[in-house]
Parts: C-alpha cells; structure tokens; sequence
C-alpha cells in the first residue's frame, strides 16, 4: 500500500477529475452529431430539412433520433409554428445550449490549425 | 436566387465553417476513446495494462486498436524499454498531442458544471 502511495504522481488525481469531467461532456454531447447539430443551430432556428442539408451526411432517420434525444436533454426546442393556417415545426436552441460555446469555438480552433497541419505534411 | 441570396444570413458562412472545422476535429479525436486515452497520458508515459485501468470501461481489443490508430495519426509514440533485459513496452504523447490542452481543458470545464445543473435538477 504504501508503495502505491509514493508511486502515485500529485498530477495523476487532477488528470483522473479531467478525464470524469471529459467523459461527462462526451456522454452528454459526445458521438457523430449531437455536437455539429447544435452548431448548426447556433445561427438561429431551421426547419428539419434545412438541418439535414446543414449536417452534411446525416440520415433523416438518424437526425430525427439525435432532435428527440437533443430535446429530452434540453440542448434543443421544437417550436411548432401555426400561422397561414399551416403548422409549420422548427428547431432552435434553449439558452443551454450556449454554454457550450467555448467548447465549440476550441474544437473549431483546433480543427482548422489541424488541417493546416495535414495539409503542409502532405 | 435572388431570393436565396436575400434570405442568406450573413452569420450563416460563419457557422458553417466553425462546423466543418469542428467536423475535422471529430474526424482525428472524436468517438469514445480517443480523447481519453491521450488525456490519461497527459500526466506521463503509461504501460498498456495501466491505461486500460485509467479508461474506464475499454476493452484490451478496443485499446489496442486505438492506440495504433493514435500512433499512425502522430498522437501517440510506443515506447520500447529494453533496460534490465525485460522489454516493457509503454506509450507516451507526442508533442502535438498537447496542442489539445485547450479543447481538453474547455471540455473538462463545461463537463463539471453540466454535471452540477444535472444535480441540481434532480
């Protein structure tokens, strides 16, 4: 035991509190599309089909999926707009959502200095 | 067309370049694993059985195949140790894996407080 205890660098626990809080984001916004969904929400509220052609790639199966869950969590609302006598449904962001903005300004930074990276060793 | 252009937004661009660029991060660390292995190498060089042990829930298969996927893509450098005639074999972070700190560090920070709006909404 007490060879664990000198073994265990003062670094390892804040590394291990990073890696939990890591994984509470990834659980809550991790995977293939929770996150570009959002984003693509960002500049204001779209119809289903504008969000499919925004997220390039996505099946409507899948996008309808990921909007239920997205709602349930409160990242997303589903506004159901009635005027012309046509109900017309949309999606927009909850105040929530927002939080998430350094988040996405840091992978979106990261993103584009990884490409640059790519590109000069190609 | 014209209509188009007139309904453009102009933050509409914006976002969609934060997007793509947010969907090149995704595509080189996204997925369940990758951000958390090189996060439980933050702190230093690690054997293959003690990372298993500090990603919770990966399996020896799963761990094993990232870690050559993070190899390839120059994340991740394998580390033989022949000293005292034992080979031990550990893995460690490149340089560049730490150009990550601030994505780790924005994910961290949004993961511990949506943790606490969580609590405080049960």
């Amino acid at each position: 035991m007490n060879d664990k205890i000198e073994n265990c660098n003062p670094g390892e626990e804040y590394y291990q509190a990073v890696l939990r809080s890591v994984g509470d984001s990834l659980y809550a916004i991790g995977g293939k599309w929770k996150l570009k969904i959002i984003i693509s929400l960002f500049n204001g509220t779209k119809r289903f089909n504008d969000l499919q052609r925004a997220v390039t790639g996505i099946s409507p199966r899948v996008l309808s999926n990921e909007l239920k869950d997205l709602e349930l969590n409160g990242f997303v609302k589903r506004k159901v707009n009635t005027e012309d006598f046509v109900a017309v449904i949309a999606y927009e962001l909850t105040d929530y959502s927002f939080t998430l903005e350094e988040v996405v300004l840091a992978l979106s930074s990261w993103g584009e200095k990884h490409l640059e990276t790519i590109k000069k060793s190609l």
